[in-house]
């Protein structure tokens, strides 16, 4: 119990992982579970954090020739059934709208009325509404490529909810798109697989690996799925985005064809990708610590909070001007796109209370300003990714002009920990025992240690893939694109063609 | 038929207003039905002019102290039932979720299963669910005002739709607020009704008139609604964004309370306030024209789209370039907090049919640059706002350097064009006979002429008013907020406080 008192968050990562997750989520007033089930209410922090997350894959998705619209938020049933597995993967977990209207009931209470002929689906992802628009919208090659990506909440019923990380309510972006030929579509998932990792490295400071999915884990109607897949900090996996290549399952299904330059009508080839809210977990469980939330500069609402130290002045206002003043300096900076933001936060509470309640949301660097460092013209400055102790006088001056770079430092130094967190975390596994043994918490450890990533030859056999599933929770995360030599694999002795990556997800 | 012909779209609005605004709506690819009743299809043109909307209007509603959050989607029965008057106006169109999963039924097909102990209503609006999370975010006067904004997708199941103006699904933004005190409340409402009305007019050059909705017209559960009108080409009036103070009606039915600085535990006050995608239709019905969509320079997704004319020239590639150097140049500009957004429209096409379809689109500014332009470094420039005919040849420098006036010229003339056609349309009528002339068709006319804005004095009863609805299809528009002279009622010579605004309406 000492040493709880020492965090901001109790129980620690390592006391009990799960729980600290929630209680982050919590402490940085983040989100918080509704009274509807498995739906979860974004708040303000979280809904700022998820439209920085989309201002910048926004302008990625754009770069790469993309442009929005808008679907229903309802399928009819008979469009979920024109592709048999997409159906089957989706029909188990869905939102049926049944009736129109609600009447008074024989006992006084509202009842449904007004059934529909048709159940609608509320949208689980948008293959088959988009698929609808595509096949009237593609006439010929010159329609080709058709690029869409479009920004919307999906449902799909979930059992056991976690805030961001499953919910039955989710936000998300879905891309579309639609290709005259095979490769063209097949370079396109790529590129969309490594638009995801480079957001993920380079915003979030979240390192990934990128791979293919074996077919247990393969999206219901793909021919291929691809992943992003972080190392959180309890060593569990989580598949933070996934792009599809779709063949020409879909586009059979539901006639998306088009005349090519010699008067032929051929069937398109069509891909699709998302990422989702879901990053907003893996956000927190790369760079969180047991003080709370650790944000990576690029994505951060507030990039610095100011807090003026009155209580001990006979001049207050003027330690407040002060602050505003420093913060007009640095709000006409520019970092990455966007202006500096800074708040101040003049609250009247007890300073040490105030501060936690900053390194609680993450805020990159924290500033205090008192009558001392005003009269000597400079500011207590306190850096997110560096203990709560460690608090720095500078001169004003110099922390306006160095605090881009300090944003930039603490940025690269939350992906190169995270990164550093993996490779310590990552191993090459030559036998069945050793693989087991990797997997298996060690006895009185007081909260469960999930390994890490396994880098283990396979055979590719799916009953033996399940078996070590139901066995160890451990899956195949993915099959590195980057490929690997040959080898055995230690489960059976056959020949592999290359290691996968194995560990237990999220 | 011969006049046809001249325009871009027909029929032509005195042909035949109705089509004509489908028509437009076509022509400039903005948006189409889909296969699901009522849903719309918002396509890339459409979704950009969306985005531009929420843009300027999300960052009014940040510069007012409002911040984004994200509510569910799914409102359980229970709660809907909690206000009488507010589930009364919803109940009867409403999307209702009664099954969480599809199985296979005796003749093959998929039928719900999973029934839900309880419904689950698609949000027609989101009072009784984000006043749910205010009654949990609000302990003390010290939370207060609480100001939060939402952009969401809502449900509300319409018989008969049309594209942006009335949608089963729309999206919209919805605010909620709640305060301590009663007066706050009320201003608040106010301040969020002339955020829309200067966003109308500053933003989409649509003048409105500010005023309160009649008893008949409040929105289900508010002590007052407050409303932005404009009026469209036809003289018909849009509703175009509505604010209510929903008094205490809310906080009560949802027990959002707060302790005071005195220890006493008090209701809030909130309000609500939402504009929606019914923003586009009047956007459209207000400046388009009959050769298609007219854009605002602050709104459009393209200011100036740039048409190499290669098909004379042996040189093909160098006009090419030399307009790629003019996009450049014209990037850097900056408008309205935007930087200048340009097209190079290189698709090999007959020059009239591109020009044409960019006519449609609304663009502000089309260029033109052929053999001779470039050889007399100048480029051939047609503006939106002016006949299709009047292109004019300006030096490429005179072009650059006045391009942000041209958009704001363009900007300011469209928004006084809509307002002197609104002054020309609103006429101040004493008598009932002329009210009713006002009103009604002359004979012969090819299309109904609908009258316009009459400013008529009202005795203020609702029997009258719902027998001037039924019989002349006319309501109360508003009350308009400034007041005016007392008078009397032409209806039924009583007193009246102030002329009132009354028109047919969408």
């Amino acid at each position: 119990m000492a040493k709880a008192a020492k965090t901001a968050i109790t129980p620690t990562r390592t006391e009990n992982y799960p729980e600290w997750y929630q209680q982050v989520v919590r402490a940085a007033d983040l989100a918080e579970n509704s009274p509807v089930r498995g739906c979860m209410v974004i708040k303000p922090w979280g809904c700022a954090l998820w439209e920085n997350m989309q201002h910048v894959l926004d302008g990625m998705f754009k770069a790469t020739g993309h442009k929005n619209a808008y679907f229903p938020l309802f399928i009819p049933k008979r469009f979920l059934e024109k592709e048999a597995e997409h159906v089957e993967g989706f029909a188990k977990e869905c939102a049926v709208v049944t009736h129109h209207r609600l009447e008074a009931g024989p006992d006084g209470g509202l009842v449904p009325a007004g059934e529909l002929e048709e159940p609608l689906i509320v949208r689980p992802t948008s293959e088959m509404i988009i698929g609808d628009a595509f096949s009237r919208w593609i006439e010929s090659y010159r329609d080709l490529p058709l690029l869409i990506n479009q920004w919307a909440n999906v449902v799909r019923w979930e059992m056991r909810t976690r805030l961001f990380l499953r919910t039955s309510e989710f936000l998300w972006q879905e891309g579309h798109t639609a290709h005259a030929t095979e490769e063209e579509a097949r370079e396109h998932t790529i590129r969309m697989l490594n638009v995801y990792a480079d957001f993920a490295r380079d915003t979030m400071a979240m390192p990934v690996l990128t791979g293919e999915k074996t077919a247990a884990e393969r999206f219901p109607g793909a021919v291929k799925t691809y992943c992003i897949e972080g190392m959180m900090q309890d060593r569990k996996a989580l598949q933070a985005g996934t792009s599809h290549f779709l063949g020409q399952n879909f586009s059979k299904a539901q006639d998306i064809v088009y005349i090519d330059e010699n008067g032929d009508r051929l069937h398109a080839w069509t891909t699709s990708w998302g990422v989702s809210t879901r990053l907003i977990g893996g956000l927190i469980m790369t760079h969180a610590d047991d003080d709370g939330l650790v944000l990576p500069p690029r994505l951060a609402p507030v990039h610095v909070v100011i807090m003026p130290i009155t209580f001990k002045s006979d001049e207050p206002d003027k330690i407040i001007n002060y602050c505003h003043k420093l913060a007009d300096d640095l709000r006409v900076q520019a970092f990455h796109g966007r202006h500096i933001e800074v708040e101040i936060d003049d609250r009247d509470m007890r300073g040490g209370e105030k501060s936690w309640s900053w390194v609680k949301k993450g805020v990159p660097v924290r500033v205090e300003v008192g009558p001392r460092d005003m009269a000597a013209d400079s500011v207590f400055v306190a850096r997110r990714d560096l203990s709560p102790k460690e608090k720095q006088g500078i001169p004003r001056s110099e922390f306006i002009a160095n605090l881009t770079s300090m944003l930039e430092e603490i940025q690269q130094g939350l992906h190169d920990r995270a990164l550093s967190f993996r490779e310590e975390n990552t191993h090459t596994i030559d036998s069945e025992t050793d693989f087991r043994d990797f997997f298996t918490s060690p006895a009185g450890e007081p909260t469960p240690i999930h390994g890490g990533f396994a880098l283990t030859h396979f055979c590719g056999d799916s009953e033996l893939e399940k078996k070590i599933k139901d066995e160890l929770g451990v899956t195949v995360r993915c099959i590195p694109l980057e490929g690997g030599e040959p080898g055995t694999c230690p489960f059976t002795g056959q020949p592999s063609e290359q290691r996968l990556v194995w560990a237990k997800s999220y």
